[in-house]
């Protein structure tokens, strides 16, 4: 029996770069938290601390902030930029990965902003040859008052909840869609239009359960834009309960709720077409 | 010597309430965190565990749900009505604190919402004769991307900072205003108002220091506002450190930036008029 | 009517300072984080940018780190050089506060180190002529499995909560207790031993409320050490509530708790000598 | 063209969960947060919101309070019983997963503790068939202020990093072992010997780069604990900056550090005997 080195890779996480582009009076204003991920042939640094290998993840960093002096643009493609030179400029580097999170920023004047909801992502992979790009959106929490219901489920000698045709349903959407090809989306078009038919879905579906919910969302994506070939989705379920109110001599018709922090459920899944070209490594 | 017990207090903290109002179809909803505190003639439960003058923080939060079927309408009228009931009703306390953070939604349609930036917030203090109100805003992050100097400091020894006439300035604006009465205003257009006024002051101030801009915010809300008195801020200095990329060759004009979690300026301050009301309980 | 710079004050948060001392092969580890607060005459900055009073935040951030170069020691000791540091040596201040969080570590090795629970803490004021230190702990986390009671407390319509002869009782513990004087304590010792009266304090007291326990702990530290003369104390009651089990069958003999997170009770309580000195500026 | 549902799963998140053994005087305490996640035959929900197939995420944690009843035991024990009741007695579920975290309590007495660092972790996995266990444990802080180097790296334009023979090293383990069976581990002493090598081989690693750590790390618990097969950790590199003191006129041998934040190095890897039987579902 030996024992072996498996999978492996390093990056460095969570480098924060803003970037202000004062092109004219009217700045604008690029707020990205960037974590980059390398893998190759990293073994001689695991076994015996040969480092030669190994491009500092503090170069990395660097890389993030010398980059951007030439703009950023859209994440997509800065995310390209970097996973490319990664791998090509590296000799032992074979992939890349560059997850980015932009934040949200709403104009106050021309140089003044307010931090809004929802953050904006990408993860871009590059392998040497191919690259894929992996849109998304995350912290955009919805809600809807009415048009849920959760009736009909297996029942086994420990369920208790009651059944109901109209409940509070609400979420944090953490979505991600990957896109045909590496190259050739208008990204900022694509991410509103996205972002804008998963916001229609959740709420003009009317909900027999959450899981139907995240179907509709991601079919709506599908078929409205035609650069996504899947999208994947994860979905709390933030219970919203309502509140007895008998003990106190009131009736509560739907009005008064306790929103729970946990435990809470969490519905994942996947929806996609069915002529999706293979994911390679999309989702690493 | 004797060991005495001094000030002391207890309530229900973060009690999670979201109301929906349905009375027609265009359905709106309030989403709460409320904290209740109350004191008065405790010392038996601290000294013997006589608990006959303790009220429960169960029974504290049971009633928060109760009031609500009534609806709630704006949160420094809700704290109202609930510190009043502790103190008017229950013999032992003598002093109710109503801390209540208001949650940001969205419309999306009818009966859908996403949930926004910035919390609103009051806090209401009532002694069994009167009432202080205080609202406020909190988690609003703002950033300017000029227009902010900072020079002319004390230095001594431990100085190295560069004197700079051009920096980003950003904050997490926690703000809080005492109003001149409990009874009179119109809530909802004085939160609208003094936190348009804060957004203003801090986009449209040209800033030698945070601590210029703090006072200017309150001084805005001031001057505009009749019904607030007296104005506490604190403001967390979000350093945004310009990138030196002089070890590549570059050149870096202001538009690339590190953002800094820690540490972090913290600039505190009061602005208030000069014929302000006695405070009273209204910071308890 | 005018409007006015009441209350200010400054700062720089978190500075986070790690030092280790190499003396011996045995190496000692000190994990700080600092946060200091000044004020003064500070009205111009506020008023007309005029900055000339001022001492940086970075500044204060590179004094903790310079003094830390002569060692750190008790952080009570660390605090009060600082302290004094910037209100004798900077002209336009006359108020310092430095807070400290020391964070625990627990040796593997002799140059390894695991981090362990609960965080040190202390607090030092000065005012260019007495010093106050209040030392403390924070985010000690204790549970009783039996020994708690509750019962016997008001009731109102709104209260449904059974009475209980037999809880689960657990808190996280931040508890901070004021010193004779500035001078003289051996802070180690005096932390030590505090601690450990809190926790047996907790321990054994067979509680019918968190206040009478409060009040034990903070009793039980007044009459062991004599260089502390108050203890404030604020303990959440995390509440553990038995599960119902019935609806399977199934007994629930004290054994199956739901921990909730929110809401949670929170009880503050003052524990003081009768003949206290004067707390000056010891909380501020 | 379609669009397709695929791959999904669902389940219900922290559940906290606290079993009291009352069998002595001396009490035990059992603190968790219990994840189920369920997949099988779940098209229906998605496609049309016909729920027959759906096991309620609420009923899920009521399994998880019931079967507490008899007792937790080891977690993984108490995962493989869950797992196995969802699937075996679920018509339509096919796969579940439990992950279970279990917090640390340190005896302060016989019914009283107060929580410690580290927590253990334990998913399983289970097909209907065959089971999968993965012990690991998360959060656990260490240190070591000399015996690690960092140099001999590649280097491009974008390298600053000076190399060096002696930094800290600073780490938040979270490691994960899979062992090579489901059935016949005494988990509570593989989990104490796998986290005491854990630490020991952290301690007693002269480093050369992180990696390495990491590699000894996985190598000494495979070859000193027979059950285990793979391990993978994700080690991130908590950097601890020498701070420049030379502008105040000292110099800094090795003693005053700046513990950063963010960005951070982030390692993982996977470390397995060369004869593991294949992983199946351990690490769904």
């Amino acid at each position: 029996m030996g024992i072996v080195l498996g999978d492996n890779r390093y990056g460095k996480a969570e480098t924060r770069l803003v970037r202000v582009d004062r092109g004219t009076d009217r700045h604008t204003i690029t707020d990205l938290n960037v974590t980059t991920t390398l893998a190759g042939d990293l073994a001689a640094t695991h076994l015996t601390g040969d480092n030669s290998g190994v491009l500092p993840t503090d170069t990395q960093k660097n890389t993030v902030y010398a980059f951007a002096r030439d703009g950023v643009g859209q994440i997509e493609d800065f995310g390209l930029r970097l996973a490319r030179h990664f791998v090509d400029e590296t000799p032992t580097i074979h992939r890349a990965r560059v997850h980015i999170q932009q934040y949200t920023w709403d104009r106050l004047g021309h140089h003044s902003f307010s931090r809004g909801a929802g953050t904006r992502t990408a993860t871009v992979c590059y392998d040497g040859e191919q690259a894929w790009v992996v849109s998304g959106v995350e912290d955009l929490v919805v809600l809807n008052t009415t048009g849920s219901e959760f009736h009909g489920y297996h029942k086994d000698r420990y369920t208790t909840l009651p059944e109901t045709t109209d409940r509070i349903l609400a979420t944090a959407v953490t979505a991600r869609w990957r896109h045909v090809a590496a190259e050739r989306a208008d990204w900022a078009a694509s991410y509103a239009g996205s972002t804008r038919h998963l916001l229609a879905a959740f709420a003009d579906t009317h909900s027999l359960s959450l899981q139907q919910t995240l179907y509709a969302m991601g079919q709506r994506v599908l078929s409205t834009r035609d650069e996504v070939v899947e999208v994947r989705l994860a979905l709390p379920n933030k219970h919203h309960f309502l509140v007895d109110l008998a003990p106190f001599g009131l009736d509560n018709p739907g009005e008064v709720f306790y929103a729970a922090d946990r435990p809470y459920g969490l519905i994942e899944g996947t929806v996609l077409r069915d002529d999706a070209p293979p994911a390679g490594l999309a989702w690493w």
